[in-house]
């Protein structure tokens, strides 16, 4: 059923479309979703990809277009004229994912594209849409969706349905509206065809709905939707007019999105990258954490440089140094990812501050001294040393507690000041916890062999 | 226009179901969503949920159960008499929740509750579901959908959707099916209502529609509808026959599921734990991983000890274990990360293993010369030895690039062998990483003394 993409098959089209043979290309490419073209595009140079392009079926390269990376589409439409780009792709496309490519284009572009639109109104819906935020509601909508005024019977709204529906792909749901627009509920498409003709729509229409406002956030579009299971969501302006819908495929990616970019900060990757991206691009995603690595490693340096005279005597100390600065940044990083979790899934619950570091103490503790004890044993069979035992395992205590506490605590606080929480998590965390646990571990040591 | 939940509020509502004033606690819970229902019910004490349950609209009130967290749902249906279930909860459910509930009882229990059902065709119904693994496709479907003959009108279509519909909460698509029951394709209802009476079916119908088999992996069947941006997708057995649908709600469960598996994993938790669990579960949830960061800790101290005499003669040796150390780990779990995502989004492309470990290679030597540089400059400045810092860059730039050929090798050797490569990220690969990088960077030193 699903279209696997393998090289022989690139390069028989390849040949395919250099030879230019249509009924070859469309031989190969028939029952191909937009999807999968969008696979074929991004395995191909541009210049084949280009030749290839121009062979589709318009709406099909159009929906192809919008299914490829970003950098790739921006790459692609580099080469394309301002005229194709308005006549052979916008006019195949929803105004939402009209305005977004078009957002992507040079402000020149972005000018002369709208130029060449025929359509004045799908022109109008593109630059109204482009003056909101994309990271906002106003950025996910799109203006096509079918609506019915609440004084209508349903035989007048089967009548308009039909018209409307000509215009988009999808309907779902089937908004109810006043004389200024203002959205009063909506209309589930069943309960209009199992209700009688001469049935009003005042008195079939379903008054609870959740919605939007044009300016809510897209994380918080994304919530709602998936909190609610909802397929589509209305938008309405300040004062309540709609505006447009949101699908939840667009919520999806919104979801997919938020989830790769939490999972790649706690991996310590600051930009959000992919495996076939090139090595330069790999390498500025990944140095910047690196570097904070880095110098909180010259932060562990100074700690031990500063108990040198320490070491020296008791060189078994640096044995277990890489043992706690591993288990501090482990721990740290378990309890800042689940903070982390429950506040991108808002389900933290109603417990207060206290409360919850309270019982990252006790976890801290019971994790604590199961490793202490563990560790104990080992250092008691294994060193001839009871002193360095009993530091070894009293620091590892000690760091647990703290690394779980602070990585507890420090997510909490960024999310107060409104600062994306997951930044706590990965190297940075890690890094604090490494150090501190470091110092912790070396000045207890010190304590215990002066005594 | 969201739900938010207050201790207040919960105070309440408690006093007023306490009091059993029933009208109060209808004016409290006005216009809640079940998902805002199942909040409710999570905050309260089992005692205080069932006598709240039990004043809830029924349908309500299965629906908001459906919502709960696996376990507070099991702990309370504890306390429900298996005549509730059946008579009150379950004849509101549509069979897919039906079936996922009754699977999380007892076996006595459930055989109770089968036996309890009024409705056969719904017994009938759960028992066929219940035979289904719950990671396929057979455990997310539902079997309530809406479906057509192929040689119907348009007319008796509409007929048949009306009486079909009565069942089925959101009927999505229509689906076309011969008289044996296979699947021929989809009629949409937009369309329904576009075309005159007389039309047949299979003149208007849509042959081309994504399936999938009822024995399809349930993250194949989240990838899929995914990839092709599908609200519900029909389930067939094997000779094509029509089964039931799923629907993106129950899909999206399963995708923010992975990619919660996957970020626990990254932090190192085994299992899928939330902040509000309690204490002692989310320390079982954390302590394996902490057991293998002791291990590698231990590992590591046998490696500095085999060193021990180099340490004397050499402190400032130690200085730098942690930094290697800690850079090794977290080049180690950027690599993976970025491999066990590229795995999971079906993104890596087409490029062979070792395209993608010579590309790795490039990233880990770019990313190991500026880390080595930098670290060489401050060692030359603030350290007197020359000798101390080229071992402490030679290492530095090693290990950086061992760690990040070993991230990218070892997810993509686990999931070759069907293993979730998400096993390869978090503590796992840090620990090798830290105790092969200590190994390196003492050897290095080793040598370097050694001339």
């Amino acid at each position: 059923m699903q279209f696997e993409l393998t090289k022989d098959y690139i390069e028989e089209l390849n040949t395919a479309v250099r030879d230019n043979i249509e009924a070859k290309v469309m031989e190969l490419i028939n029952g191909l979703h937009p999807v999968d073209i969008a696979e074929i595009l991004e395995e191909q140079s541009t210049e084949e990809a280009k030749a290839f392009y121009f062979l589709l079926p318009e709406e099909l390269g159009a929906d192809a277009l919008m299914e490829l990376d970003e950098d790739t589409r921006e790459r692609f439409l580099k080469e394309i004229s301002s005229q194709d780009i308005a006549g052979k792709i916008i006019n195949q496309l929803d105004s939402d994912d009209a305005a977004d490519l078009i957002g992507e284009l040079s402000e020149e572009k972005q000018d002369e594209v709208i130029g060449h639109l025929e359509d004045l109104e799908q022109a109008s819906d593109i630059i109204d849409l482009l003056n909101y935020d994309e990271d906002t509601a106003g950025g996910l909508m799109a203006k096509e969706l079918v609506k019915v005024m609440i004084d209508w019977d349903v035989a007048t709204c089967i009548k308009e349905i039909r018209v409307q529906a000509e215009e988009v792909e999808k309907m779902y749901t089937v908004y109810v509206v006043d004389e200024n627009n203002i959205l009063q509920g909506r209309m589930s498409l069943k309960r209009l065809l199992l209700a009688p003709d001469k049935k009003k729509v005042k008195d079939i229409y379903n008054a609870e709905l959740k919605l939007v406002k044009v300016d809510t956030p897209s994380d918080e579009v994304a919530q709602i939707m998936e909190k609610y299971d909802l397929v589509v969501i209305p938008v309405v302006d300040e004062i309540g007019r709609l505006l447009g819908r949101i699908t939840i495929d667009d919520v999806v990616d919104v979801m997919k999105e938020e989830a790769e970019k939490d999972y790649q900060m706690a991996s310590g990757i600051s930009e959000n990258v992919e495996s076939s991206d090139s090595a330069w691009i790999l390498t500025r995603a990944r140095l910047p954490w690196l570097l904070i690595g880095l110098l909180g490693g010259i932060l562990g340096a100074r700690v031990i440089e500063a108990y040198e005279g320490e070491i020296q005597i008791h060189p078994e100390m640096a044995f277990f140094i890489p043992l706690i600065a591993a288990m501090a940044g482990n721990v740290g990083v378990q309890s800042s990812a689940i903070v982390v979790q429950g506040l991108a899934n808002n389900s933290l619950g109603l417990d207060g501050l206290w409360k919850r570091l309270f019982k990252e103490l006790l976890v801290g503790l019971i994790n604590g001294i199961v490793l202490g004890v563990l560790i104990f044993a080992y250092n008691f069979f294994f060193s001839d040393s009871l002193t360095l035992s009993i530091i070894v395992s009293v620091s590892l205590i000690a760091v647990i507690v703290f690394a779980a506490i602070f990585g507890t605590l420090v997510p909490l606080m960024l999310d107060k000041y409104k600062i994306d929480p997951a930044l706590a998590t990965g190297p940075f965390i890690t890094t604090v916890n490494d150090v501190f646990g470091l110092f912790l571990y070396l000045y207890i040591g010190y304590l215990m062999y002066a005594f």
